[in-house]
């Protein structure tokens, strides 16, 4: 964050400024620079079609709206397809228009939305974040979100709202593939490179959905949650205190859910007593889109929309987005009937104000127009694009049939073989906002597996067929390409989801699973392909972990790739071909079916198969699972007997390249309270190092695991570490335990807030 | 419960007789009395069958076990088929050893399972829970209760271990069949009436299971529960709070479950505050088997058995149960540590002797041998049996096939068509113990729904074939039955569970669904049999209600009768053949899939459909839901419009047999909390009444709703009414409303204590 590299003559400058807007303050300017404004940029040139009815604010002039000034601009770019570079200076004009033409001249911060790269037109599209968590790679994450902020920042924009932080606990949810991993130190420290690497460029990150989102009932999206305040504490809060405490997140906003009957948005214990209070949080808090006024509408904890305002502002939320809707008129005549102190306004004002010094948006010498060519999609950063696909890919199972010899016969088969769609999660933009343009091109230079497969193996004999759509159902085309994969040599079938909005997709926001079945047809034209008996790779481009035990049980190799972004269907090939040697690990489980959802592998022993239940819950791909085609074994592990609770704990193993291949290995260690006053996850990931190493060589990874973050909530609502035994364990995966030692921690409980959990501290060095 | 009835003398010498004992005891004494022993009677004659391994117990000799006394002696009838007269005289045979031959000279308690009726050979076995949900007839479950306590007290059994007050939150378990409802107000009402039957007769009853247990992550059995502390207090504590202290119970079960990371067994919260501090709760916690144990060996909150035991006994848990595993030995030895105060023995030992003095075991004139014949199964019993079935038998559609005429071609179809089986639950003599006796007849004269429609339809030409096994998954015989099928007037298609334990069912403890489709081949049988397009009507006999939306769309009628018991078959043909006109509601609403669990009707505004996710979870038939072959209207619909917060809501409607036959309707009045701090569910019961009606008669109904029924944990913990406007309505289900008015609650938030909920009061007269 730039406040941390102020110069405290800069700082002090700026904070005397804050404090005279303040003071000079209407309320009309007070409450402006507490939303946003989400206006069409269709009446000006460099359109490049016209924006529908759905994805646009109130129509109206923006300087009429902004009169008073306003807080935030909001999605410029990023709500339809617009020449950058004009939609650059159409922003710059506005913030000279609010300079100039505002009684207080306050410049707006401009916001987008950045998931998977900034969701403007042409810009570099990445791997989704279940792609990042397969990487088990926070330095390559912290690598993209510098090269988003980088992008954002040549275009003027502050804000980003991303990384989501949201911990995967339902497959049916169709926001999975907008989530880093099921583990919640893996989206912690997945999760808080972005946001290092996002705002080294001085873009602010904003922290999504803070909190419980991803655990409504039955994976429906939006559904009340069912959880208990423990368990929010110790498995959904974690990556948002790592984000804000570790990497200085700026903004946060609010979850739409409901936990046990209160909407976050109305829930002062979190977005204050816990965000600020207990981890000092300094930013802002923003609003999901339309939150504030959910609290009426959705959750009918509000009678009216001023009530929404007045309960959504005590409890935190300092920003109203993507626009006005309650803290403009509902809020000025909340405080009109003296149904809110003033001093909650200026609370939040402040907040923004800071904000806005801090950018140097106060400044006499602010320019809103940032100089320099744009290139959304530049040579490094599609090189990024790749590497991270590459990482990413996850081998799964593997007979032998990979990597693939060049000259052969090869059917290529599936909805999602030939399709570029199958590369980019729902909040990128070609998901996000093309759909809305119909026959506007994506602008990127993204080859389908098919031409990516044609590319990389010239020499083999491929041949296509698309058997089914991702969710037609169609059964009309996989005899065809059965009798297709029958008279090849190895068949290549590319399954998964179509990612869009609102029941547009199989997968993303709004697009809930009624069965972890593939969609459609999909598994039909799997056990067709199957029954011929022709060798087969199946590759899974899907937004979540479907059941798919019989590709598992069948398929003489199975891919699961997420969708891997614009150079993704390359990275594909080049795995398949062998060109790079797969190291991505399952961020999530693989279920058995449907049924077993909700599902986390962090579960305490009756979470595990017992005799009390017919059911075996169990994953069919556990969590941390991923093959190479070389091979790698640990020896040497070592650990600390006795430790002081609260003490790091440090352990270290060896780990050799046994293989003929250089490759790379997530060393993941597994920490076990074996005892504990509330029950405990069976094993939880307690740090990982992704190591590189060349055939032969091997490598010390050491560990200092603090014994705090084993921490928990223990019966009395306090944060305590229990002296006792810990099992901590190097793993393959969730379930594969190479080895396993016993630590005890001594002395009496260790007790203390919420604000001291500690990242485990990872070293690598060459071992002989 | 006696000891309301007790004179004042004797109470008075029954309190001195326990304070006596207990400054009399020494420590083995003491820890005698808080454990059961569970002991083979295989040694003896009367029995039938040789006891299998897993069914048994520690086999050592009552005298040695019991040498410094025992507290109670478990399941002496309920774990293999004996001929009740002889057990009876063994029982008292040990009881008098009891008197005569410890130092003190204190009987056990003897206590059963009884849920579906005593759990003994040949003992009466009425339908399950889901079934008297369905009756909507506490009356009739209150006389149920009434001659199964009769029954025990027949035989010197002075607890009995029901009623189950779950409340149901997720078809995937497998124990939703040993449950009442979906709807809290509706198990309070049904459960109280349970105890206040059985207790009427001087016999204990148990609730279980306190509390959480039906709420386990993805309906596993005993998997973790995730639910917060309101949604437990609002929720899953209320049918235990009216059975407390409406109804009186004597002894509460604690739930295995943990919830939220603390098991229960070892709560003091729930087992100590709320019941005893909060509800005034008198009686005796017994530990649900083993679960004491479990606290050490399945949740790993116990270091040891003697750490589990402290743990249990500090929270309250009284009576570890089935047997001394942790509160013998391991206790001893924690008390000679100081590990626990014996203040805290005493606790409990002065609750257990109590409740003896209260039944009067410490008298000096206690005869342990009840006196009179024994009858298991006389024809009073029986009857209640059959019109509880009667009542209980579900309507779900109808296009006017039922009631049948007598003189057709009739395939009788299906794997419950002629199978005996198919009528009880997993609680039942039959499912629970038999299956350890091969060969043992179940000692019921109980028809199969085959040779109950013979009987019933004498001129019809009954036709049949098996189709497929509940859950054989066998095709074979598919094409024959629909053969049949397609060459009659009718199908009448019997499908659903087979109950069982742990694994041996398709329902049952232990038998929990990795799919809401019917078990096996079924579901392929009905499809055959719909489209030969020969009338079919569907009888569901089921211990959950399954998803089967392509089955209510293309049958002629759907009948669901849950597991009916022994005079259920008859009570099925009664109404298909219109004898009986049926009068069942749903208890749970029928789900469109298995994705959509877990569900309740008791949803707030998203738990609905919306625009903001793909999935619609309304249910296929609601809560609520059953047809009639005469029709009812409504008319006259009014309610107070203004009340004061706290108080009751009078409302009333005229309900009117608008057909020419003789009737039941289930008047159901919802409330709707329109705003409030928490959300609330868009509708909850707030009171019932099932009305008789001749052809053209009417009823006005009237229900005196307590505001504070309507009450809610507050955003501060507390529990609160507020003012506002609720919706009062009038439904045929939870989704078909007839009338709704407005009521406005006055006066400021009314706030009390979880011990002040109170039950609506209904009034039925006569209309013209």
């Amino acid at each position: 964050m730039p406040a941390r590299v102020e110069q405290p003559e800069i700082a002090d400058r700026r904070s005397r400024r804050v404090e005279e807007l303040l003071a000079e303050m209407t309320l009309d300017e007070k409450l402006a620079q507490l939303v946003g404004v989400w206006l069409n940029v269709n009446r000006e040139e460099g359109v490049v079609a016209p924006l529908q009815d759905s994805m646009q604010g109130e129509d109206v002039k923006f300087e009429a709206f902004a009169e008073h000034g306003v807080g935030q601009i909001t999605r410029h770019f990023g709500t339809r397809p617009v020449e950058p570079e004009w939609a650059r200076s159409a922003l710059a004009a506005r913030q000279r228009w609010l300079r100039e033409s505002t009684r207080l001249g306050i410049p707006a911060l401009a916001h987008e939305e950045c998931l998977t790269g900034l969701a403007a037109w042409r810009a570099t599209t990445y791997p989704v974040p279940p792609a990042w968590g397969a990487s088990f790679d926070p330095a390559l994450v912290e690598e993209m979100g510098r090269r988003i902020g980088e992008s954002m920042r040549s275009l003027g924009v502050h804000q980003g709202l991303a990384p989501v932080l949201d911990v995967i606990r339902d497959q049916r949810w169709g926001r999975v593939e907008e989530c880093v991993s099921e583990d919640p130190y893996e989206v912690a420290t997945i999760g808080a490179a972005y946001v290092r690497g996002l705002q080294s460029t001085g873009v602010i990150a904003t922290l999504k959905h803070f909190v419980g989102y991803s655990n409504s009932r039955a994976g429906r999206n939006l559904a009340p949650v069912h959880a208990g305040a423990r368990e929010v504490a110790d498995t959904l809060l974690f990556p948002f205190e790592v984000a804000v405490r570790d990497a200085g997140a700026g903004s946060v906003m609010n979850s739409y859910a409901e936990i046990d009957g209160i909407p976050i948005a109305a829930d002062g214990h979190y977005l204050t007593g816990i965000l600020r209070d207990e981890w000092g949080f300094e930013g802002t808090v923003v609003a999901d889109y339309f939150a504030v006024a959910f609290l009426h509408t959705l959750h009918a904890v509000a009678a009216d929309a001023g009530d929404a305002a007045v309960q959504a502002l005590t409890a935190g939320i300092d920003v109203e987005l993507p626009t006005g809707v309650t803290y403009l008129e509902p809020l000025r005549e909340a405080v009109a009937e003296g149904r809110i102190e003033q001093s909650l306004i200026d609370r939040a004002l402040r907040r923004v104000l800071r904000q806005k010094a801090e950018l140097g948006l106060l400044d006499d010498d602010y320019d809103p127009e940032p100089s320099g060519p744009v290139d959304l999609d530049d040579a490094g950063s599609r090189d990024l694009a790749r590497r991270l696909a590459e990482e990413s890919v996850i081998l799964l199972t593997n007979d032998g049939v990979l990597p693939l010899s060049g000259d052969r016969r090869i059917a290529v088969v599936g909805p999602n073989a030939d399709d570029v769609a199958a590369l980019f999660g729902c909040y990128s933009f070609v998901q996000h906002v093309l759909p809305h343009f119909p026959g506007v091109e994506t602008g990127l230079a993204a080859p389908t597996v098919l031409e990516a497969l044609r590319a990389e193996l010239p020499d083999a004999r491929i041949s296509t067929a698309r058997g089914t759509g991702v969710d037609d159902g169609d059964r009309e085309g996989i005899p065809a390409a059965a009798r297709l994969a029958a008279g090849s040599d190895v068949a290549i079938l590319v399954l998964g989801d179509r990612s869009g909005l609102f029941g547009r997709g199989t997968s993303g926001e709004g697009c809930d699973a009624e069965s972890l079945d593939l969609p459609g047809a999909q598994r039909e034209l799997a056990e067709a392909v199957l029954a011929t008996g022709t060798p087969t790779v199946v590759v899974l481009m899907t937004g979540r972990a479907y059941a798919v035990p019989s590709i598992v049980e069948g398929a003489a190799a199975v891919v699961q790739a997420y969708f891997p972004g614009e150079e993704g269907a390359g990275a594909i090939a080049r795995v398949l071909s062998g060109a790079v040697n797969p190291s991505g690990r399952l961020p999530m489980s693989m279920p058995r079916g449907t049924a077993g959802q909700p599902y986390s592998y962090l579960h305490p022993r009756l979470g595990a198969a017992s005799s009390v239940s017919n059911l075996d819950p169990a994953p069919v791909l556990p969590f941390g699972h991923g093959l190479s085609y070389t091979s790698f074994e640990y020896a040497g592990f070592t650990a600390d007997a006795e430790v002081p609770a609260g003490q790091p704990i440090r352990c270290s193993v060896v780990v050799r390249n046994a293989g003929d291949r250089a490759g790379a290995e997530v060393v993941q260690v597994y920490a076990t309270d074996r005892i504990a006053s509330v029950t405990r996850p069976l094993a939880q990931l307690a740090g990982y190092a992704r190591v590189e190493l060349a055939p032969g060589a091997a490598a010390r990874v050491t560990f200092d695991v603090p014994a705090r973050l084993l921490s928990f909530t223990g019966r009395d609502g306090r944060r305590v570490v229990e002296p006792g035994e810990i099992g901590l364990s190097v793993r393959r995966s969730a379930a594969d335990v190479v080895d396993e030692l016993t630590v005890t921690l001594t002395g009496p409980v260790y007790a203390f807030t919420g604000s001291e959990r500690r990242l485990t501290d990872v070293s690598i060095e060459d071992h002989n």
